[in-house]
């Protein structure tokens, strides 16, 4: 299914009927609204004005299309912010409040806040909950966007003074759990604690670690109760929520999905690659700068569908570019058709692109349309036409992904300990994560993201790139997995106060692997060293961990002063080492043979991916590229020889 | 003409008449004084120490020197800030209010300072109106430097308000204009409009708009009563101020030159050379480090003569290693003569040397004079001396400048919509007009700057670089020119209101060339590409558009994919892209000998130019220089070979 | 005699008997207890609890040991922010509160820390300044870390009106002295004086560097009060305080350390070493960054020498890897036995460890102790064992370093001067120094370090690297000296309130060299020229004077353009610019060799420094290297052939 974002309070009235027959022919059936727009619903405070939105309501349900209505709580208009100046959020770094002018201007430990986006949502749930032609709900709009989880506002304060409390107790399990001794932080009541900001120097890591599961918890109370209330109104709708990069929420996106229907993901490749790969040379960023790395888009895709519990939408779709990221590419031509293409080939159920039309004015005047704002159609109109006519050469609705026989472990509670310590600057969780996914991904293999508390049993391959923190009880699922399971450095290291294991790293995982980490070093990116793995040299880099061996334990590869850099115990691994992705290749290409999980050799800059019956092959590559001939079936769409930034779909026999 | 800066508060009375002698001596004739004197003037409110001032000006009188006296408005002394801490202008990056101790401590927008500013002008202004020695007035100091245009303060909030009133008159008008139903920024009353400043994320481009046109004119009003107040006072005297960059000033520089008799500039090129160009790589930059740029003074002397309309001072002229820079180089020998060469020959009537005598206290102790802390005689006094001399070997008055043939259009507005919308960080409207003019300089061409309200008719040759807004006026003065008109990239795209116009860029301007800009990149600098002009292959650069050519247009250069970069349509020619300056050159080159515009092959590193009977040549490489034969005439100065740093001027037959 | 930092208040006091017994077993003498243990000793406002320190204290004594006793002023708790909020800093960059919840939370200016601190110190001394076991004290901890001298404070403010009072009796002496008739700055009372901090622009150097003065006067006065109250209830007993590297502590370490028994030293070679050498690029820096560079922690242990005017002690050493660098390597093993040699074949009488065990929990929790957190030794715990053996084949307690024939004059007022006035923004006055110090260092030449007040008479060399103020009583000093003096740029500049001397630099020293700096420019660093010395052509860098050369001096080397670059008279040289360290080496060694100082010529990385009868030889290399024949003596420790990382020691003829 394709869908539209669009936005009936930016345009005159006497347009909104073409529209919606210009969207209908291009095939698409769901237009999300209203997200933005509590001004022109409520534009005094008590006063609404419903007659344009049952309007524009209608003139879509005329042309047959489905609506995904938003509660528009992203954006307080200026009177309630007049009226209950404690709404503004407070710069955690600044110490400055975050003033009116822009967007997510809320703090969500504001309890007056809390009551009023309640009631604005109460307020359109009571009246379009019912509506024939409105399929279901969207909440808010890319909550935790612009850094706004944390605020270091007063009302954050007392809210996390509470939450402090009802966690430990009492006081003094708060200041042992931290470890408040430690330079005399020890308090004496909930209402000595401050926010971990603007101190003279660190504060407390496992504050810090508290602050942000506090903050996490805040995000996901103000959004459970807004579902609760949609679900009330609205019944038999699907409710859904637009996730940024699971990295930026600073939630636990886990919780944040968990009584959500299911997942969106709002996927802009040009512009996230622009800021993630910023560091990277011209000679390697260059090739990929108007489509995004090979693994970038179906890294977002994957983690969606973990965190969904199932297939996803991509609610937003770049269509050309945007307006955002320090540099804007346009897509090279066929890249529109390609994301989408592989949204849908990693479980997108799906794809809506924002926006329908360029809008002249505002902040995002430069961010591109399936039309441009003289209504003229722009290069992704002609792209989702033809994503409309391809769609009918595969049977709909899809089948389910297949089950994925490689796992990642994930979780924000292992990206929040270590952006909290990071230890070296050069420690990046994202990045981390990323390797390890995009050298599987080399090897044609599907891979899930999985929570801890995930059933480890459908894998042969669990692989954790960062997991400070076990639990005794993902250690048994571990002994009772038929997998190979592949630590990354770091792992076990933790308790869940942030605090160092009794036992050394990698702690409960010592039930896994007898190995003990004797001393952990972190150095310059720039000065790289050796690692060497079955004869052939890699490099280990920024992150070096020593480990002792206990009895059995195998070394698999080694540092350049011949020490343990890889360690081997039955059916689990243990990197101790941040090493280059061709190790990750090598290693995991070994692991899988062994494991049985076929890989396959695909050129450069190809990847393949199944979905049920299909198997969809995507070239990211600007020259043409031969599919394997290993892949046989019958060709839905394209051939053997994939054109660049072109799309194969074979049928598998 | 020769002057110099000079501060006898700095000095002993006993000093004043020495230094006046060797003033005289050194063929001095203007001394600037007193715009930091305001402590000195008036100690404690309302007392005024008169005393002092009559002296140092008698002293200089006697000596046959002309005062031009200041306005010392540029810093409030300490008691004035106590009595209305209003005075104080607060951040826009931070919020904090930025402090007495240095200078320009003060809100355009106080209205007790604007009433204490134009008290203490007055005060001066009758006091020594009628001075037969004060031949001229400069109003303020530097106005804008050190980014106090925009203030954040309470006060300039409540001035922004009075002032959105007065354009929009109502809140739907302003609302509408600005697109506020975009994210529900609307507002209800003026009373409600905050400062584009200290938001989540990035403010309304509308809002920022209207909030740099504010200041401007808070600026501005501000200065014109002062300029009105002096010649109240001071009958029959000019008016002028020193302007630093004019890009620097964030300001309507042709609206705060309007009711000045003549511009001033304040001349620093290493200064301004470390700055501008600090990411030049060293082997580009070590040539010019104590030489600036060949293109940089010259660009600042060309655009002071257009703001000015006509002729203009150079105030300040750095004489030796300044202190501000990130590095501060000495000039190499000859510089200092060179500078005000090149000055007179792009229109000064007078240059002033900053300052007489290096000071031994305070921030600027090393800043270089012309003589130095101990009196002795720095390197600069040698080459004003010969200034001194040479000036006898030209006729003065030295005419106009040759009314020149080509012209680049230019404005504060246009600077202003690409720096609020920059769209990928590499966009700096500054060194995109840079190279426009360098190119042009390289040519030989002499070059005006205007404004787009400048007659026309005047030109062969009309470059506007980046010209994001245009008016039907405008258009229609280029439909009736007779010159062959370029347009940059992002010309007539935007709205007055920093909207995207209606029928896509470059909008009105399709009346000349009939073009459509489908889509807008932006890419990182270091992917660059390649661009086709007849057979040769050049670059584009960070910017680019993809345009679509009406019928008639032809294609003169092109992408690397073989689409339209730089199209022309008759006497109009659009480039799509920014481009490097190689391009620029041949293609300026091939335009000029088709409008009858001389150009002539200068050896690197040589710049011409001419004003009225004289033709000056300057030679900025380390190494002589031939000048080219084709340049006939009796060398009034030097000869057909230059030394390196020399100068020649030869009178044209 | 080696030490070691505890924290009993981290462990479980069943813990605490084994520990003392190991320590005693490693041959650890020292114990330092209690900087951070405010909370713990006094849980609420003047309920103590000194139960738990009296046993701890009791345990360790029982095992022999003796115990160094600290002030926990460096930690007030939260019950006493909470009672006085003014005691939190300002943050002088910001304007913003520096919070609780990390370390150093106090302001050296409030009223309320000072009378508490006091109290608190009282408290302490009165109740163990005569326990047996308890040998000495250190005040606070690392004080100024973490950038806590300045604060901008109210308090501030009004303590340093009072001390502008005190310094210059009247407003007009005060306002002459810093010139404040430039640009207005004139104060018209004391109570008007602001902070030199968030102004529009920089603020007047003299104001900067009074105000660096005052604060610096306020960490002495708060520490002398500190270590009077001591010195009243513990008599006998050694006072010390824990130093930072002393460029950090932005006071005069002369004036802090001049009523202590002796100065000591946290000595973090690697940690240290990321963060200054930042910049090197990653194959010079990668050798030494599992070492440190071969001078760095020598420069510190000869500066806190000269500071203590004595001995010293290093409080803390670094011994693995830390957690506060931007990097954190571990240190190659035998680095933490080769630092220990060093420091005290420098002048250490003893060395702690820093810390006893690595604590699970808090800021510091990946920072290595000898012990790790499960109570396995450590990599250093081998070390510090080796340690023990190898000083029993030493004599002790050693004696003194031999007396050194050069000396490098250093103080606080040169480095502030040089931070206020960098002038370009490559002149870094601690890379300035050290590049001095590592040049004579590599001629394995003994170096102290020396104020402007030491006895001149000592020595056959004196360099000062950056002196920019300096007295007739000084040059007095220097023309009865026998030593060659060397001084660099900037020296003899400036008058004690930061102004231009009256002569012109190098200013009173002309009576000892008759030059005249006639011009300063300061140059991109990746400009460098070449500067010509005895035919070899070395590099100038940075900074460059022009100088006039007095009847009589020579020129040593000369710039590009042949200018002199340094010049000498009789026993005086003055070098004009930065330089390369071939340079300085190069003329160093010739200066030596004509004032009769031996120097030797070492390999490469290899170090050299005697004590008493001892020659100390340092392998910093990752390879062995031969000690030069020329070192004749008995092996006590090591052969002619030196491991990598190894040590030598000699016992001389």
């Amino acid at each position: 299914m394709l869908g539209v974002c669009y936005y009936p309070e930016h345009w005159p009235e006497k347009q909104w009927q073409q529209d919606a027959q210009e969207m209908r022919e291009l095939g698409l059936k769901y237009v999300r609204i209203g997200e933005f727009a509590w001004s022109k619903i409520e534009p005094k405070a008590g006063k609404y004005d419903f007659a344009w939105l049952d309007k524009a309501i209608a003139t879509l349900a005329a042309e047959g299309l489905q609506v995904v209505m938003c509660t528009p709580t992203a954006t307080p208009p200026k009177w309630l912010i007049d009226q209950y100046p404690d709404i503004l959020p407070v710069d955690i770094n600044t110490g400055v409040t975050r003033g009116f002018g822009s967007r997510r201007h809320y703090d969500f430990s504001s309890p007056n806040y809390f009551t009023q986006a309640m009631r604005i949502s109460k307020v359109l749930a009571k009246r379009y909950g019912n509506h024939p032609s409105i399929c279901g709900w969207q909440t808010d709009n890319e909550i935790a966007c612009h850094d706004t989880t944390h605020s270091g506002s007063l009302a954050a304060k007392h809210a996390f003074q509470l939450w402090c409390q009802q966690q430990y107790g009492s006081i003094n399990t708060l200041n042992q759990a931290w470890g408040n001794i430690f330079w005399s932080m020890e308090y004496q009541d909930f209402s000595q604690i401050e926010l971990p900001i603007l101190a003279v120097t660190e504060t407390n890591p496992a504050h810090q670690l508290a602050y942000r599961r506090f903050s996490s918890d805040q995000v996901v109370h103000f959004h459970d109760e807004m579902i609760k209330i949609i679900r009330q109104y609205a019944p038999n709708r699907f409710v859904t929520h637009n996730f940024i990069p699971l990295v930026d929420t600073q939630t636990d996106n886990f919780a944040l999905a968990k009584n959500l229907d299911f997942v969106s993901y709002d996927n802009y490749p040009l512009g996230r690659s622009d800021m993630f790969f910023k560091h990277m040379p011209a000679e390697q960023y260059k090739p990929y700068m108007r489509t995004g790395h090979p693994d970038f888009s179906s890294y977002s895709f994957d983690q969606s569908r973990g965190v969904s519990q199932g297939n996803f939408w991509v609610m937003e779709q770049q269509p050309g570019p945007v307006n955002w990221a320090h540099h804007n590419p346009r897509p090279e031509k066929g890249m529109v058709r390609l994301w989408s293409w592989q949204a849908f080939a990693h479980g997108a159920d799906c794809v809506c692109y924002f926006r329908w039309r360029q809008v002249p004015f505002a902040q995002e005047q430069m961010h591109a349309g399936i039309k441009r704002n003289d209504n003229s159609k722009a290069a992704a109109w002609h792209e989702v036409s033809q994503m409309r006519d391809e769609l009918t050469q595969v049977q709909l609705p899809l089948e389910q992904p297949v089950q994925a026989k490689v796992a990642i472990v994930t979780g924000a509670h292992s990206q929040w300990v270590t952006e909290i310590e990071r230890q070296g600057d050069s420690y990046n969780h994202q990045r981390v994560e990323f390797a390890y996914y995009s050298a599987l991904r080399q090897l044609g293999v599907a891979v899930d993201f999985i929570s801890v508390d995930h059933d480890l049993s459908l894998y042969q391959l669990i692989v954790a790139p960062c997991l400070p923190v076990v639990s005794a009880e993902f250690v048994a699922k571990c002994q009772q997995a038929t997998a190979h399971l592949v630590f990354g450095p770091r792992s076990g290291a933790k308790t869940p106060e942030l605090s160092l294991v009794d036992n050394l790293g990698p702690g409960l995982l010592q039930q896994l692997i007898p190995i003990k980490v004797l001393s952990t070093e972190t150095i310059r990116p720039d000065c790289s060293e050796v690692m060497t793995y079955q004869t052939q040299q890699f490099s280990s880099q920024c992150w070096r961990e020593e480990i002792e061996l206990g009895a059995g334990v195998t070394t698999v590869a080694q540092y350049h002063d011949l020490l343990p850099a890889v360690a081997r115990y039955n059916n689990t691994s243990y990197i101790a080492s941040l090493t280059c992705d061709e190790f990750l290749i090598s290693y995991f290409s070994s692991l899988c043979a062994e494991q049985g999980i076929n890989t396959i050799t695909l050129p450069k800059d190809v990847r393949l991916v199944q979905r049920g019956q299909y198997a969809f092959v995507f070239n990211y590559a600007g020259k043409a590229n031969s599919i394997p001939a290993t892949l046989s079936g019958e060709f839905v769409l394209g051939s053997a020889t994939l054109a660049p930034y072109d799309v194969a779909i074979i049928k598998l026999p």
